[in-house]
């Protein structure tokens, strides 16, 4: 049966979900909800949906199964748990909250009804990051023993967003705290973080930084290294490298073509790398939505729940207390 | 206005076709037809469209306004006259035909209509190998001198497709010396072949050959060669070369992942390349769909058309007489 | 005029260095001196030169200019210092000594005398390295906000290597601590460090780590990071990663061949890495050497000196610290 | 014991080869001949040899058990047979001579002397392409089916060098066709080859061309192609790919550096090409000798003989009788 879907939250990021949930044989867009009512209604027309004047409109309709949550970080918690009230399946975006307190309390609320939720974790599902974790499960390197994480954005958002967005802990590293966890199939127990603000003064004048590395280990005694940047000229830097025992996998970036180029100053020149998560995770982010819908269809868990949202915040708010500190963090 | 679709040829690449078409948002599928009716249904039924007992009855749709050609190439001439004839412009997949006096009896009959007609080509459409030639038309090498093209497919096709295929050169490298005009921008005045039977002897016994290298000049003196061969065990093996006064453009091939491996006897290995062209070529088919689409909905002419079908016909032809009379053949 | 050379201690490292010593034309191996004669007098007969019954002896020969001290770590300051006296040129090994008090104490006493000494951090040398560094010196990256050292040796040396090494940092990242200084140009002035026992038991039952994170902040903001391991199964493994505003410089490692492997499983697999620092660094060593010798005989200051083996050993010391006490460490 | 060496031509390669005789510890240079008798003085001044005023005064030196052709082609057939009289072992920068005649007349003179005879086709001793015929050898590809070989020189010569080449099939080319006889490991029976003018006019005036492309079959059927130009602009590019039923093996070129490049416009932009055979070859040369050496003092059979320099000479020939002709040309 086709599993109907509301989609909350129309701009960039919801627009593109509702373009994988539409084209998944399975899945079709039902309801879109946006505070801005004309995004609804272009997303809703664009697939034969219809735009809901309220959240309770779509959450009232029977035929939606499953709700997905892109709106903004501060009305995650509040529709994740009408959603749930209302007996939906639920995809939310990253993060749950900036506030581990109201996040707990969410899942105190939530919990006990057991909800289908799925975060929005969506590298988890890129295709190269899976066949290291498959590679790692399989013993390919036998223990694992470093990880290094690499992840850079193209440019650095604009002062608005920053000022909400819970920092670059909270906002962006948030995704390779979780990709730690996903690789290494263990808990981290120490946070320890270092950071300067040199891309931007203005993120600097906000209190955030915008150039962080931050070293964690693992209860094995792995160690996991994560380094930021808010601005790589040459694109969106996404790389990872598990290093164990018996060997080495690495993933390198994505890039529009295989051309090389070569003249007189250089050789075997590529393009740059794919600008930025929308190119560069369109194959995860469908991979994503169809693991969902899977899910949803068998009745079957999601292999990135609440808890796993919850303890990647767990990990940004030690790496900020590390950072004021100057201590590495124990985290539980 | 939306424009409508007759998938004429409902295999495999019928089908990619026929998804192709659904996805791009200026067109749809609106007939389907193949020999074999249940093909025909089941790509309809997917699409929301008919399947037509005959062609006449597709082509007598006036919604229709394209006619896709992917049945077995020994029609692809009739269809081609019959659809021109009723007013549809045609994506034609390669061959034209195998023979190239029907190949010009078939322009003679429908060159006066002044048809909207693309061929096949796909790899001209191959983000990549447009990125090469782009290259070559901005300068970035100067005059061209060496064209390398490697071809070869992952594995042998059955003795049944062998048979009726038209053989190696017109049926597998056809699109290596389309290709070769692609990238020159110019004609092709020599063929010089040289040919084996190595890989499956069971293509030896139906006289064709498995492994082949051809050399070709152009009107500038600029040098091609092409490799083709029906098994390379490590995928489907797609690369260009183009090398000039001022440097040098190459195309790798595609893969899965990015990951590379490290054990203790190899280092930075990587995944087998895609198996075959649907995969390999899943982007280029995109963009050869929508451009065909552009030129139907703009009335500008397709890039690549009839004669640029014909003439990849006279260079396998030349191709075979080389390897016939040890000869370097002229063309054009 | 050629310069003579003493060199002291004749085991890998020694006769490595006499080698290229000996390979340089505008200098020869006159003496040669080890606690073991017969591997002093192999070492001497090699090159035509005489192995030196005491270190006076060598020193005491006016033909000797240059002296290399290739002994190990618990007599380098005795011999730096007598060398010195001696009025003699030095290209002394890493580390001065594992203790910064007798360091300090050996400069005390040869500081006034206006040595020349060149400490023996071959990394420096290595071409691919130093072309990094001439990439930030011109300003291609811009100003420079990370950088990220990975040294792995292809295995665990001996619990007896280990007892009298000084321990990993000391021993080890002491080359990548002065990497960084090379590549920034600037001074650290924080460093934190993690650490586990994972690759052998007997070097965690000596009191020593085998796996290693350091993060560090330079006075700039610009944030390093260095992981070590004393064993990668593909080889010895040693990547610089320079990233700054207007781009990123990286170094790949050394393999003996360039092949390329293509099968069924993997493709593009290439060879192992050089297996250790005699292979990998060759070119480094004779850089090294070529530049000590030209320092020598031009009279002009080595540019990697004394004070900078000296703050290598103090980064190492505040990595130790900042793994006891769990705190990023403040250095001078 | 020693080996004694006369290096008759004392030009850039054969300095270069005197430099390596030098460094291997069985061996040494005892005289030098030149017609222009300074350089020989400078080459015998640097290895504490004697520049000998006549060929037969190096000859008839008991000392010298080995010769090291590296003068001008025309002279190498009168060379090698003095030297073979003189009992000496020969090691003969290719070809041997221009002209098969004057080949085999001197194969007349001197092949029932049996002669100890290397001839010098350094590619042999690559231990890139060593690695990729051994890997062939050990059935790690199956049976070979395709041979593709890259080789274009950074530059074209000056007129007067092209005037006395020989032509680039046997001047550039023959290298090529040796190393197509080296990896396969059997016989050539077909040349077909095609050609331009497109580098540099003056090359034209003089009858030759620059840019080639020549295929070759064997005789168990394998294709091979071969492309030669005088000019990349992005360094000497040399490269092998040897393709088979069980997978390929590919070399790719060399480089000073490996450094890798980030900015907005392309990424992972390497270094240019070393630039020329002396710095590419480096190894290569090296090995060639040592092997030579070795030969010396076992007395066994140098593994690149008389025979294979005739053979390569032997396949230019046939290329340029396929390109005058516009056939492919059938060989021994």
């Amino acid at each position: 049966m086709t599993i109907g879907f509301a989609i909350f939250g129309c701009g960039r990021i919801g627009r593109m979900h509702a373009d994988v949930v539409a084209q998944n044989p399975h899945a079709r867009v039902v309801w879109t909800y946006d505070v801005h009512q004309p995004s609804a209604e272009a997303v809703a027309q664009k697939h034969g949906a219809k735009a809901a004047p309220t959240v309770d409109e779509a959450l009232g309709d029977p035929e939606v199964r499953a709700v997905l949550i892109a709106s903004s970080t501060d009305t995650h918690v509040d529709l994740l748990t009408r959603s749930v009230k209302a007996g939906k399946a639920v995809l939310c975006e990253k993060p749950i909250d900036l506030d581990i307190a109201r996040v707990d309390a969410c899942w105190a609320e939530i919990g006990p009804l057991e909800p289908v939720i799925q975060l929005g974790f969506n590298r988890r599902f890129d295709p190269s990051f899976r066949a290291v974790r498959q590679g790692i499960r399989q013993g390919e390197i036998g223990k694992v023993e470093l990880v290094v994480i690499t992840s850079r954005d193209p440019g650095p958002p604009p002062a608005a967003y920053i000022q909400v967005s819970g920092g670059l802990f909270r906002d962006m590293m948030i995704h390779d705290f979780d990709l730690a966890r996903f690789l290494l199939g263990e808990e981290i127990t120490q946070v320890s973080a270092m950071a300067s603000n040199l891309v931007d003064p203005e993120i600097g004048r906000l209190g955030d930084i915008d150039t962080a590395m931050v070293t964690m280990k693992a209860r094995s005694g792995a160690l996991v290294h994560i380094n930021n940047s808010r601005r790589a000229v040459y694109g969106y830097d996404q790389r990872i490298e598990a290093f164990g025992e018996k060997g080495m996998l690495r993933c390198d970036n994505k890039r529009a073509t295989t051309i090389l180029r070569y003249g007189s100053e250089t050789t075997a020149a590529r393009d740059p790398l794919l600008n930025f998560f929308i190119e560069r995770y369109a194959d995860a982010y469908r991979q994503e939505i169809d693991a969902f819908i899977d899910c949803v269809q068998n009745g079957s868990t999601p292999s990135v729940g609440f808890a796993d949202g919850r303890q990647a915040l767990v990990l940004a708010n030690a790496a900020y207390e590390s950072l004021h500190t100057g201590r590495a963090v124990e985290v539980g």
